[in-house]
């Protein structure tokens, strides 16, 4: 299919000679052997409530284009309005009312999923649950989608730079219209404004927001600039205002009824609006769309649409999107495996580089947090942390493979601590939705610090740390600190209580760890006793953490097994305390002391597997599974249970990941499974080692921040075998546990099973 | 109070010697003598439906600012939601909740009054049912209106230059706040956008429209930049979104409710928005809010704002409008009378130059008519033609006393038959409302051309006057038209059809006029035995006209009294048989005749006023009192009416106009009932005379259009008694009714008065 629909852009192209040269080079280029970018599967995740889309985008882009397939009866259960739904496609949902493009990949809570577009043919309809439609033959791939619009007969195209959205809709001949549906949407959030410039362009926005139903006030718009290749022979905004219910609504034979209003060229906003240009074509024809967008403005907008894409065709532009995917996945080469093997690495790699993305427009500028003030960025503005998930190990994943984005995230942090005063907890969009819990950021920037990537401001950094780890009035961050640090925990007079005490802890032992390394003594001590208060909320006989009401006593009644699956649960968040009892990644030593030594550690830890409380698809527990390795020859367990999980819940099919994404986390927990090592501890320098599920794993390394070219892990021995030795460049290596200063200064690592 | 706040300007401009010679300059032109613009008393027209508002406008202003009255149950039973309501404010109201910067004035249907200011002081509310307030010490004049707020002891001043709402608020110290709230108004459309541009400027836009009810698909925006004489110490936006009642709603906490988007600097739209600048003021202070308006852009109301106000303060652009409004009000000088009859004249000469006003922007730019497209114009585009209305005297008037107006104002409906294919009916800001019956334009355009106001196209007017009159399919003007070439008539298939039968008529004789004037002999034999069509629809039995059913047989049962009050009532639109029995305004002597001659002619009509059946605050029946002039002597009697009916419905007080004053129509009935002349029949250039109110009236002719500088009414004898003879230039004038040719050609006409 790819090749197809290059052939197809090489005869579009004939008389254009350059074109097609720079055709002919990426086919050759491509042709020949399976490129890490043809390994994407982008349909992984998009069942199952992984919440990602298949549609294209750009690394880390701005714009991206998703089918959206989630409105309307025709696709219950899992339609939006029906239910707690975060995502724009679902793969078994058939009914589609357009393409949205911008989207989130992996979250929990519905946003954007706005800005739709919808070629159809014949009378304009507006009414999306009369112009969807069932689709086929879909096609998706890095950088491409593709599909046939069963009732139109239309053949749809997407790909996307990064901040434009790219679609060409082939049309049978007769009328053609391209609707932009700024109502519809998967956001909450509602209102827009549009204004058809020509008949080749449309301005407007569309409001989202509202993550999680929370923080509504900072709803903000998404701004767009559509270009059509082909000048509208009619066209026309519809708007369908709400419906009046007062005395007048008598004389209002038009109320909350939708009006099409012809020719319309000013501004019309509403909750329900949008716009349709219709073609009447004498013969089957191509209609190209391009959509810039900009959290700034409609100006940046258009500049970022001109920039990026004016005047190149969408195979241009999609290849230069392949082009881009295929360097970055290309980072990480595996050998052996199987070839869904290599398509759930390659697309879970992909689903790292989609998160945090680029909020700041093509000259730079970018919305700040809280301010309301413009900023400017010399490099790289991202946006989406979601922290709470992505500290764990999607951070360590970047700082090890694309140490100059993961620098760019850590400045990315500082600017909006310089711009509202706070580090970023869940920010989205310039927004800090104040999801989850814990203070995840100083995690990230200590890790990253500690890996030796060190071009950020490393004591504001600190000061913004220890802002939130000691300012106990006016805190946005850590609520409950007073009483975390009084008492060393929260009590239930705050939810999730256990978690939060946890998250605190985890926190606090990174900022030690960055006082230490600056030489602050004294923070390093405090820090590192605040770290381990955890353990005041261990119940010995339980043998897990338990949480403590006021008055200091345990909280009952308590069910350990109470609050999976997402149900609510007193002192703890997103999970019970099973999942909860082993989240001090940071001082596990500390843990199996407590909890009576290596043998009732191992104990209560393998019952967590056995008794069906481990949750593969959400945070707290995801590092369970590498725990083992803390217990001397206890390390097979670990590297039984990740190859057990990686096969039974990451395969190459729409519902192959375990749940949501989680911007990636996910995914970054299987790139690192599947490469047989994993970072153990956020924060600290340390991965621990399992068994590579290549033959072969090659890690540029960049060397703008690594000595070494190049990081190889090697699998040798009896494939199906446990470890028997480590050999760091032919060197025994005694522990299951490497610092990444040993890991990225070594040429190979070999893992010898046996 | 105006010398008052003149000194109170001079005391601000005391270092700007300039400043000061101009405030001085202007004190010695107004300070000696009552001027005309002195005499005007915005509150006439306020209460009683007259649907006039007293703040203040520029003459034929695109900006007006309104206090805003007709919002919350504390104003029922005049609520704008609880009735149908067709202005911006009511004198007997007490609850305000604004100014309103965009107002239409003696109109019959709600539309515009949007772009609500409003001063508080205290915590920032935006409910305005909650930071409504009652007001006193209003104080309304040309250009000119105060009042105090008294819940936050603000006194507010407000003035407008064309496209220009300017507000001076006098704050007590502590927090003030100003509100800008989009949300409420008028209008029945919804949908607002805006955007905080910095702390001393916002912009954003309205929608507005569905005038009457009707033609939703034109809805449309104002645009408007607001800008602060301070800098806002903080300033935000706020928001309710619709409740949502989906699932979702239990997630969210915050459904339905406003919220407060502190320094939201990008674009916030929705039904219900609004913006608040916040201060904090040690004493008191003083903020002016200038806000310009534009149909077009926001670019161009900032360009208004800046090239008609920009550097000039409150006080400065007071004087410009009340100069502007002096001068033109001048144009007619009246002698003789009491006070408050000079108050009544001025100011229903104030309300004919309300209406129709400007369009374009200061750059020439307006919306065209239906194309979408932005036109350009050399001199003034005029919008807000209520010709149903104006026609009958309104334009007469303008011919007249300001021919350049009503010159421009024909080239306006012309380039909107350029731009739609069709002339005006009811043109509201470049929207065709449809409203009332009959094709006005006609009638207007050969009234001037034949009053010899020449300077527009007249071919072209004719093509368009004859297609509205000849066009059967997709004639938007003439509804039934079919028929009535077939007929003679409308039958009750249609609505009105007696109504529109008589108005078609009359625009008929208008074309047969003008087809005269342009030696076209065919067309005037044509229409002009078109125009006498009416006559089929006499019913001798009743002496009245009387519907006809499709089949040719009267419409039964018929009661001639039926129809008043706006009742609906077959046949027959706004009125009943005996208030449309005379419309035939150019065949009253074919009148006479089939009513049996002049003695039942003068019965029947005599009737009208005995019974009761007289309407004086609708104009079908308006030239009814000057109609005995077309019996010889019966002539007293309608010097009689005319003088009972200025005194009984035209009063110096808030209810002192009979009902709509219908954009200008009912004064400027009153304005040549006064000076003693009518134009009794539109589209001919022929007056009838009764008795001026004053010793003597004055009318500055233009010397543009006429070849005299001035007209003299001048009366004489007993003042109470009825006419003796009439002189003109102290020639005896033979005759009741006068030629526009031979009384603009005269330098006094006098009446002299037995």
């Amino acid at each position: 299919m790819f090749n197809k629909t290059i052939s197809v852009g090489m005869k579009k192209e004939a008389s254009k000679i350059v074109g097609v040269l720079l055709v002919l080079v990426f086919v050759c280029a491509i042709g020949n052997t399976q490129e890490p970018a043809d390994y994407v599967n982008p349909f992984i995740g998009t069942s199952n409530f992984g919440a990602t889309f298949p549609g294209p985008i750009a690394p880390r882009g701005m714009a991206s284009i998703s089918p959206f397939n989630v409105a309307g009866p025709q696709n219950l259960p899992l339609e939006k309005d029906s239910r707690w739904l975060s995502n724009p496609y679902v793969h078994e949902n058939t009914f589609l009312t357009g393409f949205s493009h911008v989207n989130l990949s992996g979250v929990g809570c519905p946003d954007l999923g706005v800005i739709l577009l919808m070629p159809t043919t014949g009378q304009v309809e507006t009414d999306h649950l009369k112009y969807g439609t069932t689709y086929s033959n879909e096609i998706a791939k890095a950088g491409y989608y593709s599909n046939n619009l069963d009732k139109y007969n239309i053949k749809t195209e997407l790909t996307a730079s990064i901040r434009v959205g790219v679609s060409k809709f082939s049309f049978p001949k007769g009328q053609a219209n391209i609707l932009l549906n700024l109502g519809l949407g998967l956001t909450n959030e509602e209102g827009a404004m549009v204004k058809v410039v020509s008949p080749t362009e449309i301005e407007g926005m569309r409001t989202v927001g509202s993550f999680c139903y929370n923080n509504p006030e900072s709803a903000y718009p998404v701004y767009f600039v559509a270009r059509f290749s082909k000048a509208a022979e009619n066209f026309g905004v519809w708007k369908r205002p709400s419906k009046y219910d007062g005395v007048e609504a008598e004389w209002m034979t038009y109320n909350g009824k939708t009006r099409l209003m012809e020719n319309a060229t000013r501004m019309v906003v509403g909750a329900s609006i949008g716009t349709y240009f219709s073609y009447k074509f004498d013969q089957p024809e191509t209609v190209e769309v391009k959509i810039g967008v900009s959290y700034v403005s409609i100006e940046n907008a258009r500049e970022n649409l001109e920039k990026e894409t004016a005047n190149k065709s969408f195979n241009t532009i999609y290849e230069e999107t392949y082009n881009k995917w295929n360097n970055l996945l290309s980072k990480i080469q595996v050998d052996g495996g199987s070839n869904d093997d290599k398509i759930i690495f390659y697309t879970a790699l992909y689903h790292t580089l989609i998160h945090p993305n680029t909020l700041n427009d093509f000259n730079g500028e970018y919305p700040e947090i809280k301010t309301g003030k413009i900023g400017k960025t010399q490099g790289t503005r991202y946006t989406v942390f979601s922290l709470w998930d992505t500290y764990r190990n999607l951070h360590q994943l970047m700082s090890l493979v694309y140490p100059q984005q993961q620098s760019d995230m850590v400045k990315s942090m500082l600017d909006m601590y310089d711009e509202n005063g706070w580090l970023p907890k869940w920010e989205l969009n310039s927004t800090e939705t104040f999801t989850m819990v814990g203070d995840p950021a100083s995690i990230v920037i200590t890790d990253t610090y500690l890996k030796g990537i060190r071009d950020f401001d490393i004591v504001k950094a600190y000061n913004a740390m220890l802002k939130s780890a000691d300012q106990i009035e006016n805190n946005p961050l850590r609520p409950g600190l007073e009483e975390y640090i009084n008492l060393g925990y929260l009590t239930t007079n705050f939810g999730g209580s256990v978690s939060t005490t946890e998250e605190y802890n985890v926190a606090d032992y990174s900022i030690a760890l960055l006082a230490k390394s600056l030489g602050k003594d004294d923070d390093y001590v405090r820090f590192k006793n605040r770290s381990i208060s955890y353990r005041k909320l261990f119940d010995k006989n339980l043998n897990l953490l338990r949480p403590r009401n006021p008055d200091g006593n345990w909280y009952e009644p308590f069910v350990p097994e109470a609050g999976a699956n997402f149900t609510k649960n007193v002192g703890f968040i997103e999970g019970n305390a099973w999942q909860y009892a082993f989240m001090v990644p940071h001082d596990i030593e500390g843990l199996i002391k407590i909890m009576g030594g290596k043998e009732p550690f191992t104990k209560q830890l393998q019952k967590v597997f056995d008794t069906d409380q481990f949750d593969m698809a959400n945070e707290p527990d995801i590092a369970y599974p590498f725990l083992f390795n803390y217990i001397e020859s206890e390390e097979w367990r670990s590297q039984k249970i990740v190859k057990e999980l990686v096969q039974k819940y990451f395969q190459n099919k729409p519902d192959g990941l375990p749940g949501n994404d989680d911007t990636g986390t996910m995914s970054a927990w299987l790139v690192y499974s599947m490469m047989g090592f994993y970072p153990i501890s956020p924060g600290e320098p340390l991965y621990t080692i399992t068994v590579p599920l290549f033959d072969r794993v090659t890690i540029a390394l960049d060397s703008k921040y690594y000595k070494k070219k190049e990081l190889v892990i090697e699998r040798a021995g009896n494939p199906n075998g446990t470890i028997e030795k480590i050999l760091l460049d032919e060197r025994p290596h005694k522990s299951f546990f490497i610092s990444h200063e040993e890991l990225v200064n070594s040429n190979t690592v070999k893992i010898i099973l046996k």
